[in-house]
């Protein structure tokens, strides 16, 4: 699967290129929980989001022939970007397949690095198909979201820099989606500190991990209706739920008005800006998911990429005004 | 005046309590400036803002007599947290006198750090007799929001952390209100790299600095109006300017448009929140007002107390949707 020594060697892989990014602290927070709590701040990553130290890792290890092929992803959100700065990093060339009704502002973005897009329509066409057969006709690597054992290894990076900041922790709580960044954080916590809890947030309406764990094996549910977005995954991947299946302890849910919430939290006293996805580990820290909260709580801020109009447009509703500090 | 073993010493004594704030990069920022920035987060701060910084200085020198008698202030800003956070930290008491239309949450919080309120009103009444006033009845020791030398050495603070991580740097661009920040942080710039510039930016309705500079005394102009109103100040400080006027080399101007450009870039590409005067150091940068570019420059983010609702309403005019990454 995928070891303590693949995530440390990922880490050895981006150093240089992902920034490590800082843990931010703050009392007001600490005083909400009741517990002291450290943010891994990936919002603060190269593109806005961890995904760039699971791109990087994999594309990393092809070999010189295949990155002078190139790359192939599918991806509306963060790995998209992630995928074309790495692949443009290592001298290669990528394809990233999109939606046609993408947000310009992240066409524009990809296309920034260099990359191709090729664009499919969301609701007929069939992107891992477009993918595959990208990838066949033009000799492509076909770089995955998340359930890939690089990937994972590559995300697993963010816990380890954490705990290596922080020292012992009692909980890690991580974002789920695909489930890739939980199974790499997994990974690296219960290798270093096997008596840690590893806690998992889903939103109420994507909560496929948590009833796939439940179950005992993979639950595909209808698509979730979520402002999260990075984390609107209808299915647990393979790996990754062969994973978080043995590692994970448990899920939390968490409502769209709670991420709002959580997101205007970080706003108003973090002076930090979390997607909602982002905003999720919070947002159950906040609405008391933990119960009782556990002393020292590791808390992965997956990604900040909102856009200043949609931040404005969440934060507009049922704010009082003025501010004060952290 | 105020040396740079002043500013040694003021950091040893804020050490545990205010945060090491983190330098934040982005090659984005990079790219756009044509140098490399760095930027120190002080909006991360505690009571998010640097304030905390000579506000702790100056009341942990107080004589313990004096912390038991208590402590006064005049702000409706960011330097009334930091008194009332710093006394009671300190096991002092705080009175802070502030306007009697100062939002609800700002009052709430300084309650909330256990000081007393006294309102006054705005347009009739003079804060700094009233501040003088109580000192003389109570016996409580007044602690202003620039113009000390406990003050100015508290806030060099912030650019003597920021050049031990960095090293050296060819410029350093720090926000100017009364004039505390930019003469402790010329203070330390220049007492650990003599060659360093130190470049002021005061937003272009109150640029009391810039003139009193060129006129070589210090120049009173009308209250300004501007969004900035950490730099309101209608005249700078005697002991500030006497500092800036030996130290400073240099003042730029940022307009209120340039100073909203500048903050929505931090959401969008920084994930930073930053009220306006905090992002006036960007905004000079992404305005080309250091033209050429020096090759490595640090900038002070001074704050970033501006309220979700109040972000939100700076944030709406004519921003394009989605986002990218940094």
């Amino acid at each position: 699967m995928v070891t303590l020594q693949d995530v440390r060697d990922a880490a050895e892989r981006i150093e240089g290129f992902a920034h490590r990014t800082p843990v931010i602290r703050s009392r007001t927070l600490d005083e909400r929980v009741g517990a002291q709590v450290f943010l891994k701040a990936e919002n603060l990553q190269r593109v806005g989001a961890f995904k760039i130290r699971g791109a990087y890792n994999a594309i990393k290890q092809l070999a010189p022939e295949q990155l002078a092929r190139g790359i192939v992803a599918y991806s509306s959100g963060n790995h998209a970007q992630a995928v074309a700065l790495s692949a443009r990093e290592l001298g290669s060339t990528a394809v990233i397949v999109m939606p046609a009704d993408t947000p310009a502002s992240k066409l524009d973005a990809v296309r920034g690095y260099g990359a191709e897009i090729v664009t499919y329509d969301r609701y007929t066409g069939n992107r891992e198909e477009i993918g595959r057969r990208l990838a066949e006709e033009r000799g492509l690597a076909l770089i995955p979201p998340y359930d890939h054992p690089h990937i994972i290894a590559g995300q697993g990076t963010a816990a380890l820099e954490l705990l290596e900041e922080t020292g012992a922790l009692d909980a890690l709580v991580v974002p789920v989606g695909g489930g890739g960044l939980i199974a790499g954080s997994a990974t690296a916590a219960k290798g270093l500190q096997p008596g840690i809890r590893v806690i998992g947030v889903e939103p109420q309406a994507g909560d496929d991990t948590r009833r796939s764990l439940a179950a005992g094996e993979r639950v595909r549910i209808d698509v979730p209706r979520t402002i999260a977005d990075g984390q609107a995954a209808p299915i647990p991947g393979e790996l990754t739920f062969a994973i978080n299946r043995r590692l994970v302890d448990e899920i939390v849910l968490v409502s769209d008005d709670e991420l709002r919430e959580a997101m205007r939290f970080a706003v108003d006293r973090l002076k930090l800006v979390m997607e909602p996805s982002g905003a999720s580990g919070p947002a159950a820290l906040l609405a008391g998911r933990l119960n009782p909260a556990p002393a020292r709580i590791g808390v992965i801020i997956s990604g900040g990429n909102v856009g200043a109009a949609r931040l404005a447009q969440l934060l507009g509703d049922g704010v009082s005004p003025g501010s004060t500090g952290a």
